[in-house]
């Protein structure tokens, strides 16, 4: 049986329902949502009836219990707000770049909806153990902290406030002891328990180390404003999932693998430089976030590259690996392992986004800097990318230099302390920045911007501005397609297709480096689904899917006061041209405007 | 000839208009809107067409030059915003409490569109040189500050660097050497130099106090983000309006007149007790903020009355008045001059809002503690009721305790400083209790609610809901009718005709307390108005005027991303009941949304 779990944090107790259950609000039994906060709209259009549920699963599956169950205009960090733990649709096998786990619930950085997956072990568990998805709801008495424990057969929350405090490095440590090695484990550091929108929820790997995030939107503080310090899967019972259609899974899944083992960027690019080595093509471009956004390439890029990393990694010749699986069965390993100078393992991963909002963005050219930053990031808990902004606006305020590494550390620690300017810095780059008089802020709804300005990036601007999401690379990003990166034509059309692409592969658990795949034989993704669920798939059902996913969204962001005026870029980059080519962001408003119509 | 003023920062230059020119934003020549930053909607519905434009002034006038000029999506502290500054229609003649001068702007506090009056003796002096509206737009390099000087043939800016940091006291003096103490002046003070959203705009009462406040919605902020530090309008060439119906003026002044010196509230209680008596009234119905927000009552509440600021004031027998007009001419004379122990001039005025938000919010009760918190206000040029939320949400935070007046004084000084912490309270009570992790913040559209608990006022929470304005209890106050302010039936409608009269006594530059006249006989102010415009007008013609004005308004706020889910109080008001009725707020959100249509 496919179940959902339920938890209710204010009265400690959990319930399941079979995954049939999920109907519309209004046929349900046991809602709780108080009817005078409700905004009455209806919702029908997006109930989960637009698409089979049998394909719903992780951001559209959030998506969907999101709409139906939570007031749109409600504290993200109050009692009403829920969060949501879904595997992908097509977790729970050992194929490869499957098994991303998605946390969904209103953001308490962009005030909209918001998905934001990672891989690790937690989606494989929980979809061998039979779950759809695990819903956290309500709010324990003075927030106090407990561990959710799940297994095939039972769930129960235990007392953590032992923990609050912890690192997520340390607190991990803990929680092995307690239920073995083979527990998957999620988890908040300080960062969240002190509600900070920057605070994401940290997942472990094969390794048990925590470096698997799900960093944005906040959904860390979301996570602990409900006095839920971690969710700890274990593997006792679980079951691989069988596919329904075994032949077509076997055959597609053949296809699926000999794709991944011979197209160059999941072949050769990622095994061997990992994200890190987007580095290079955004800095050659001029779209690679410098000095708070002010420029597009960095002089010392060439030492924070993919190259120079694997080059380090390799020389270093100890614990660190230059490629690394972060799901069991990866063809791709774009991950890696990073040691410090005696060889000793350090942080895992080191990626792209962290160099360039860590690194390039505050002109910290050095990669143990860079280790040590993303260390202390994993430990407290927080998203490497809104820090980077954050302490970005800082740096342009004038709080501290630009490429002042200590300084830069130092304001993590304070985030971590929680002192006023820690507290400010982790509410991230709108906030601090507005605080603190720039004018100068990257970011779309509150979020702040990855690592490809806008300005040299024309496609992925359009993402950043009509994304439910916020600006967020991961809902849709043009890096790898060959195109006029600065020329503004045509990128509405291709952000569109690629936001939806993104949508079905965040349903599906896919890693976004199937995008390769999907690029090349979209037909072998449909048949794995179609093989796995029974259901029958084709690629253009797949793509009602996420379009319809998008929609739900929207839906969501429409109730909770976000329109089209939130589909901004941030003045500043209408009017200041970005160097080296000094272009400015051009797309017409009316033409954003019209993406999803 | 009536005439506008367009100052423009960027460039330096001045330029007249007649006001005739005032027409619909395509058909007037020499604008420079950017128009990739229009939303491209209509304004055609409300772009002064509706009513006639010589009933515009005030707050009307403002609206309709915003919603004509302004990109509503516009940086409030960017180029594109404007700040408008317009005598009422009525000003310009010595009548009674007929000379407020309304600033507007798009607000850095709410998002949306922002009007902000007060007494002094600015508007008189505008309107006798002939001016409907000064139009400050652009923004000076480097935001450099420059004074602007107003006579009735000419206009300039000069450089006033010198005066950069200086209070408002402080810069008040130099303005009235240079200038003359006949020179009518408004500015901010170190507050709006930071840019800090709680910054209001300053004016110079007769005696040349800058303790006449426009202080709600960031406008000081508006104000230096153009590089404008005072606005001095000089009394050379002024000459007193002429009614263009003097028999109907008259007589109907006449009428006028005695109303105020016969009815009780402007004939007794206001001339007595001024604005402070509304604290003993609040805190018999448990209306009164205290403790930011969690009870309507205050034990030390007869220490800071009404009947016993009077007392204080005419014990010290000093430079101190109980009673003093803050307009020429004023019959009500509800202000007041507060004297130290020693009898020597403090601070003016000493009012009702100040003691609420700094005094029972805060848990201080004590006039010379609130004189010192008000002095230093506003010589920082800063809202006291901004201010006095975001402390509140500050001890509610930890950071200091209740009762705390050391620590209060302090926290003002760190707003002073610019420190982080300083900047930070500098943003209001919704950013300061947000980063701070208050759940407890008492606000509507990012700005801090007034002294009235709308728990214990339900009309009045009507009212912070659903104006344009955000929480403002000048946009139209329930305190004065006679209901049963915890009952929320009617309540809607009750808020909706005064917004409405609000509206109105914005746009004629009326002191709220005529409002006494307008519930005996509105025929009076109808008459007062026809008889100095000769524009055919009857109260209905009025009532239309303060809708159009507030749909004016409202269509501003739409474009600008507000919708109804930002017209509704705080979570916690309809969670957390209020001692001592332990009321919570139950006026349905249907019924709010329902107040425009």
């Amino acid at each position: 049986m496919e179940k959902l779990l339920r938890v209710n944090m204010t009265t400690g107790t959990v319930s399941w329902e079979e995954f049939a259950s999920l109907a519309p609000e209004s046929e349900r039994p046991g809602d709780h949502r108080p009817a005078g906060l409700t905004d009455g709209s209806s919702s029908s259009a997006h109930n989960g009836g637009a698409v089979p549920a049998d394909l719903l699963g992780g951001r559209g599956l959030a998506a969907k219990i999101l709409l139906n169950e939570v007031p749109p205009a409600t504290d993200p960090l109050g009692p009403l707000n829920k969060l949501i733990i879904a595997p992908g649709r097509l977790a729970g096998t050992f194929a490869s770049s499957t098994n991303r786990i998605s946390f969904g619930g209103k953001s308490p950085l962009t005030g909209g909806i918001k998905e934001s997956n990672a891989g690790g072990m937690t989606a494989l568990r929980l979809a061998q153990l039979g779950y759809r998805a695990v819903i956290i709801e309500g709010q324990a008495a003075e927030r106090k902290l407990s561990a959710l424990v799940i297994s095939a057969e039972k769930a129960w929350l235990e007392r953590a406030e032992d923990l609050r405090g912890l690192g997520t490095i340390e607190t991990v440590k803990i929680l092995r002891q307690r239920y073995g090695d083979k527990a998957a484990i999620s988890l908040v550091g300080p960062a969240g328990e002190r509600l900070l929108p920057a605070a994401g929820i940290a997942g472990t790997d094969q390794e048990g180390f925590p470096g698997r995030y799900s960093g944005r939107g906040g959904l860390g503080a979301v996570m602990a404003a409900k006095g839920l310090k971690a969710v700890v899967v274990l593997a006792d019972g679980a079951v691989p999932r069988r596919p329904v259609d075994k032949a077509l899974w076997d055959e597609a899944l053949r296809e699926y693998n000999r794709l991944l083992q011979t197209l160059p960027a999941t072949a050769e690019r990622f095994p061997l430089y990992g994200t890190a080595a987007t580095l290079e093509f955004t800095n050659r471009i001029g779209a690679l976030p410098t000095r708070n956004f002010s420029r597009g390439q960095f002089e010392q890029a060439e030492a924070i590259s993919g190259t120079r990393l694997r080059q380090i990694i390799l020389e270093r010749d100890g614990e660190g690996t230059p490629t690394h699986a972060c799901m069991p069965g990866c063809l791709v390993r774009c991950s890696n392992r990073y040691a410090d100078k005696m060889g000793r393992f350090w942080v895992s991963p080191m990626e792209y986004e962290t160099h360039a909002l860590l690194g390039s963005n505050l002109e910290i050219g050095d990669f143990d800097q860079l280790a040590e930053l993303t260390y202390l990031c994993n430990d407290l808990g927080l998203d490497t990318i809104e820090t980077g902004a954050a302490i970005g606006v800082a740096m342009e305020a004038g709080l501290l230099p630009f490429g002042d590494f200590a300084g830069a550390r130092r304001l993590i620690e304070e985030i971590g302390e929680g002192t006023i300017l820690g507290r400010l810095l982790g509410h991230g780059a709108a906030v601090a920045g507005r605080v603190l008089g720039v004018r100068r802020i990257p970011m779309v709804k509150g979020q702040a911007m990855p690592a490809y300005d806008p300005r040299g990036m024309k496609g992925n601007g359009v993402v950043y501005a009509t994304s439910p999401m916020g600006a967020d690379h991961t809902a849709g990003n043009v890096v790898a397609v060959p195109t006029d990166h600065l020329d503004p034509r045509g990128k509405v059309e291709l952000s569109r297709q690629l936001q939806i692409q993104a949508a079905v592969f965040d349903d599906l658990g896919l890693c976004n480096f199937v995008g390769a795949v999907w690029s090349t034989s979209p037909e072998t993704i449909a048949r794995l689904v179609q093989g796995l669920t029974g259901e029958p798939v084709t690629v253009e059902s797949l793509k009602d899917l996420g379009l319809d996913i998008i929609k739900t969204e929207l839906a969501f962001n429409r109730r909770a006061g976000l329109g089209p005026q939130d589909d901004r870029l941030p003045e500043f980059m209408r009017e200041e041209p970005l160097p080296p080519h000094n272009s400015v962001w051009d797309i017409p408003d009316e033409e954003l405007d019209a993406i999803w119509k």
